[in-house]
């Protein structure tokens, strides 16, 4: 008789165990294209390849079973042939870095045609130690001075120039009043303008145009290559005085963006190599590279020479800026064949927060200093903008 | 009279510079989807996209214009509304480093669904330059001392499994003469078993079996993270004797791959995040990592758990062993649910010029020791094998 409110007790303890544990994990939502007779051993596979990645007669250790092993949350039909899988992974399992979060979410699967990688929901405890952008969009507009106004961007380009050209337009560009002028994501470290050569004069340029106008534009060098001349250029870059730099997270790594931000180095992301297109780039763009850290993240706007939708361009900037537990908001970076002309529509369809980077625009007129300079008065104009 | 001999020698000088020139840009074929009245255009925006990446308009410098601007070298037809478009690429484009050289071959047409990446021709002082691997195949097989006949390897697994049990199961397998024990590529740095706590133990119990043995088993630990910690986990490895690592380089870098081999630790490059369809795998699994100096490649097999063709994974396993330049074969580890069973069709399909990697099939017997044991009899009892 007394026993059955100790098996009560013991319950509700269980309950309250298993609802922490939930807590442990994290969803993941994929599009799997399979017969419905099919489907539920497929998604258990699934569930097996982005987790222990072993036949679960090798799983000796039932604490591996119990918290380790990934779980189908939900098998829901989405249209012929597909399923929306959603997943239940050990967030253990990412060791909160952003590389291994990747590898976990679809490292081996993007080797299976079958398997579209969706979206991913983490728990404000996930989110909390992910931490996401430092500075971000407020953060840079704090420093630019830009309060309540889109930000102004320009690429020093083209790749092959020499480090004197370079600093030139960089110089003209700032003065101009333009927020961030990043190196074209050509540039790297190559002879034609290497790295320790180019980095200290393009920044001298911007600080004394800075200092003339008393402004504050922001250079954004390049950083690539493997992880000591990566340590090395992030060196360099600090002794000048660099206060912002560009990485592309799907060549150097998500994990490389997250440690720089993490070490306290505002990152513009850039997306080159990031279209793969079994990842939603709303999922890639958006929430994953703001969720490694990025403070400011490009991709490719519609109208331009891309063939993204405006609607996708719309998810991906909502996904980079909207409220998502407590991470900073990214600043999106539509770009990719802008024309000043465009300002009033772009802002009116993406809000004023945002970063409006014209590149060859501005640099194949004549006299790159005057558009440059009615470029940012245009920007300026707009005033306060509400956001639509 | 006497200008005509002058100008006829500047010609012949003009034309040695522009041979000498061809030489320094590289060949890149891609399949680009579009009318056929749209793909001249088409196709010169590609080589733009691909090098200065700005209108014409803002070059101002002609040796930019000359010696950087990609150039269309050919267009040929290739089904309906599909085009072969061969660029010429400017060498100095790449530095000679691989995420940049990943970034010249694809960054930005990446997010252009109309473009596939399928080959590129690289001239021989460029191969000289990149390297390739430094160990590959044959060094491999030097220090496993297994001259002749294909390697064998298994993974450590589960994810989520504690030291003290990966510790043990490297033992049994390094016992059983497995030539490649590598961590499975879900480990990383998780709380389970710690990259730190992890990678002393597994090599302690490596080094043990092999002092019982007279064997020399390789541990191949899996790399993560951004560049500091990176870099950390090689410092552990390298002080504890560790003779080769494991790295994912879609998910940390092409460059890091390249810059960890040229600094003389081998790696085994893992293909997770690789299965972009735009880059055809026999390129990025094949020649792209064999580049950046992956001394062995993993690749999907087929007949395992994904859906790679035959066809495909021979050309892989070709791409990354024929002779290329001066460069080293990379050995191909066809892998992903194979089985010991296999081992004969496997070696008649590939030659014996690869590694045999069978992770869960061992694991799961009642008793590992036992199956790897004959596991590896079976390899060795095959003898010298003719290559097919």
């Amino acid at each position: 008789m007394q026993l059955i409110p100790l098996i009560r007790v013991f319950r509700v303890f269980r309950g309250l165990i298993a609802e922490f544990r939930m807590n442990e994990r994290f969803r993941v939502h994929y599009r799997v294209a399979a017969e419905a007779c099919d489907i539920e051993r497929r998604a258990g596979a699934l569930a097996i390849e982005q987790s222990v990645e072993t036949p679960l007669g090798a799983i000796r250790d039932q604490r591996v079973m119990r918290e380790v092993l990934g779980q189908v949350a939900s098998i829901e039909p989405e249209g012929p042939g597909n399923y929306r899988v959603t997943l239940a992974l050990a967030l253990e399992t990412t060791g909160y870095e952003s590389g291994q979060l990747l590898n976990m979410l679809f490292g081996n699967s993007s080797l299976q045609p079958e398997v579209e990688l969706l979206d991913l929901d983490l728990p404000p405890a996930a989110l909390a130690r992910l931490r996401g952008p430092t500075l971000g969009l407020a953060g840079l507009r704090r420093i630019a001075g830009a309060s309540g106004r889109p930000l102004t961007a320009c690429a020093l380009k083209p790749l092959g120039s020499t480090v004197e050209y370079l600093a030139e337009l960089a110089g003209t560009l700032a003065a101009a009043g333009i927020d961030i002028l990043k190196d074209d994501h050509g540039l790297a470290d190559q002879t034609s303008a290497p790295f320790a050569r180019r980095v200290p004069a393009v920044q001298r340029a911007v600080d004394q145009a800075n200092r003339a106008t008393g402004g504050h534009t922001l250079y954004a060098p390049s950083l690539t290559g493997g992880p000591s001349r990566l340590l090395e250029q992030v060196r360099i870059s600090r002794d000048w005085g660099v206060e912002l730099a560009m990485l592309a997270p799907m060549i150097s790594g998500l994990g490389t963006l997250q440690e720089l931000t993490a070490a306290g180095l505002p990152i513009l992301a850039h997306p080159a190599m990031a279209g793969t297109p079994r990842i939603a780039s709303t999922l890639l763009l958006g929430k994953l590279f703001r969720l490694a850290g990025a403070d400011a993240v490009i991709f490719p706007n519609y109208g331009g020479r891309f063939s993204y939708t405006p609607e996708t361009c719309r998810a991906i900037a909502q996904a980079a800026s909207e409220p998502w537990g407590n991470l900073a908001a990214a600043a999106p970076v539509p770009a990719g064949g802008m024309h000043p002309d465009r300002v009033e529509e772009l802002v009116r369809f993406y809000g004023p927060d945002l970063v409006l980077l014209i590149g060859g625009a501005l640099l194949e007129s004549p006299d790159i200093g005057r558009v440059a300079r009615s470029f940012v008065a245009r920007v300026h104009s707009l005033g306060e903008v509400p956001t639509p």
